[in-house]
């Protein structure tokens, strides 16, 4: 059931969760998206059913319904982005709220005052939603505390990326039809990524089997107490994977302490059409982008039938415009 | 008399001042905001009723009403600014405008264009208001010759800060219910500060006693002709004050030739809880913002029972809306 | 005839296009602008009446017309520009659209990223148009091939601008009455112009005899094959002109390789009150902007009676506007 498409109904104050509370009788009470970790099965699957109301919104020639008008959203990223900035803004657009950036670096922060003092005072000036992007992993953890703003972490460290990994999440059961079971490989430096943990808490929830996949220097071994396989040898996963995620390799972290050299990388880790041949028919491959063509991903497999990755840049849309959506609806001066 | 706070009457093309208008015959008649020098009592008033009006709106849920639809507002800043900027914008943008950051450094300013040339380049595309931050003293002033479109001077070297000078007095207006007959004390670096000298003009014209605080290196002489009181003695001062506006120290300025050293300079002029005791109980304490901690300002008296720091940030939004849409009742090819 | 004024009908969902159609059958088709030397007579005199239906929507108090609302323009610009982007965000705000800039430098593209993967991963996101600037001749036609999008070029390397030749053009149109038969001249530094080279497709097709004037080393032999005239002496073409649009110079290129001094390019091409005199009377003035006033103009021509370069700037609000609409009323997905 979507959000009917019609310029009336898209111009009227039509609420497309309410519109499914017959099938849904779920309500929708965290203030925050800070991770996946804490997500109940409940809350995962209501957000992707508010994505799928939201998805064909960004298909038509009128891409914008009202429910946030006089929202206003503020981008807080301490870490230069321009495609997530960019999708949390359109997405933030679409609902008709109000977007604001702010810039880190020419800003009072550079001038020595705290996180919390420049929170506060963005608050003070009456805005609803904070998206925060911080190399500290916590800092949108802590934003929460200073704050009666909504708060949505769009990266913070190592920690997660929510949204990546409902993104990727989705899109798997949107193409699969389903999660519970499915065998989900996580390939690539898998100690580094938010986007792995993100997706793995998610997934986890929802019953698939997680592999992370990587050169021993990339997935340590303490991932198997999260409950995580662990493998270092693609080609073996690769027969059973239902679903293949392949993370970015930062070119700059292939020094000779992590892996000998990036041809070597690609030789055991790359995901080429060769290595494609022994995974099953059907196997879905992801990439949160931006792609390496060449290293981690060949162009043909990444531009190829078995790939969602476009997809998934779509969904983004859907699934942030979901978790906007949501999170206003519940009172911003709630706890 | 508030703008009320339905949803219908915010999408309705109702006047918030004409709601007013049997409380208040003043017609504004006055195209740019360079200063505050100049304002008439009644203008000063004028403004602050109408930002009343305007302060419920960024409480709402939907912080938008549609008077100034279809307007455009440019802002100019030729300072670094994050807060004013943003302020601003949120103003316009509530008020349903258009707003356009000129970005001064990647522009053709870069390419060596006149400032009168930029000015009149943009004012040809359409535009209604222009918000401007320059380095030089009279720049504002300077660009109402060469455009019809309106100026608000957001603060021009040493000269004037009119908005903020505006949200200080309006704070204490709302506070302590009055200015006239007040004892306000502003503590700082006042011979630097085009926010001492609006909210001077601005607190005597409505009959306040000011008085300037600071080291003699910082409070010139000759601010007593302005007919300022001045004193080097904070704790002498605080006896007296009602109002307490505490300037932000610039620590680049913390050089031998002003002050020895920012210790000295707290211990004589920093406002810690101490210090606060000599006060009257009921002493209103400011600060435009963003403060040191620890240094002109403890952080237990920001944050205390006394200040009305953050309430100053949120007045801020009120007082550009009312700035924004009273000379925008004006036509812009007046004199 | 012209979009009407009232506020109703500004709110309403009326096509200024279709309300003259009982004057012009003619049917839009093209999905993209990539330069004039394509377009037939009929898309152009096309355009310029659309863009007159929008002449108006800039002067007034309400400058908003709600064609493209709901539609997505992002600004994809890899050479720095104020004043060409801040017209377009103008124009499609004044259309009802969301504008989004694309920063290039902090952006995909810095991690490595392709054009191509870069601009379909934008498209993904649900966006309408590209307006792309970028240094490369061809980039814009490149990107037609990677998208369903629309695409404007404006400006690719030394190849076209056709929104700055279109608003040439209609200036020239509106204060003439018509292009066919007229003299042309176009002075400057010819090699290295986009301008000029959009300005002579478009003269040529409607009829002008077009004049490139300027040294040897910047108006090259090769431009006569295009069917343009070419000359060296200013004074010599000035008596016949009925039109000289002056070009930037650049005056980084004023090198001993291409010119003696800036002086000496002053005193043989520098448009003065002294060599206007041999013009005729009502000789037009056009410039692109921004104006080296003092070298290929002086200020007092740049400003006087002739001149029509503040007009070009209100011009090209309308011009883009009417670009931006015609090709949003063709399917995005149509070939």
């Amino acid at each position: 059931m979507k959000a009917s498409t019609g310029l009336n109904q898209a111009a009227s104050e039509t609420d497309p969760a309410s519109a499914k509370s017959g099938n849904d009788e779920f309500v929708w009470t965290r203030k925050h998206l800070l991770g996946l970790e804490d997500l109940t099965r409940e809350e995962l699957l209501h957000i992707f059913r508010t994505a799928e109301g939201f998805q064909d919104i960004s298909t038509r020639s009128i891409k914008k319904v009202p429910p946030l008008r006089g929202r206003v959203v503020v981008n807080l990223f301490f870490e230069s982005s321009t495609r997530t900035r960019m999708s949390f803004t359109l997405a933030a657009q679409r609902l008709s709220a109000d977007v604001l950036d702010f810039a880190a670096s020419s800003s009072s922060l550079a001038k020595g005052e705290s996180l919390r003092d420049t929170v506060r005072n963005i608050e003070a000036m009456g805005v609803d939603t904070f998206v925060i992007r911080h190399t500290a992993a916590g800092a949108p953890h802590y934003i929460t505390s200073c704050t009666d703003c909504h708060v949505i972490n769009a990266g913070d460290g190592q920690h997660e990326h929510p949204t990546q990994g409902l993104i990727d999440i989705f899109t798997i059961r949107e193409r699969k039809g389903r999660i519970d079971g499915l065998n989900v490989a996580i390939v690539g430096d898998i100690g580094h990524s938010r986007v792995a943990r993100s997706n793995f808490w998610g997934l986890k929830r929802l019953g698939a089997n997680v592999t992370f996949v990587g050169p021993t220097t990339l997935v340590p071994r303490a991932f198997q107490n999260m409950g995580a396989r662990i493998s270092h040898d693609l080609d073996e996963v690769l027969k059973q994977a239902d679903v293949v995620n392949m993370l970015r390799i930062q070119r700059e972290r292939m020094t000779s302490q992590v892996f000998p050299s990036t041809q070597e990388y690609v030789r055991l880790f790359g995901l080429t059409r060769e290595r494609l041949r022994k995974a099953k028919p059907d196997v879905l491959i992801l990439h949160p982008g931006p792609i390496n063509r060449g290293v981690e991903l060949a162009s043909d497999v990444a531009d190829g039938p078995n790939s969602s990755i476009l997809r998934q840049v779509s969904n983004g849309l859907a699934i942030r415009m979901a978790v906007l959506f949501l999170l206003n609806q519940t009172s911003s001066k709630d706890a």
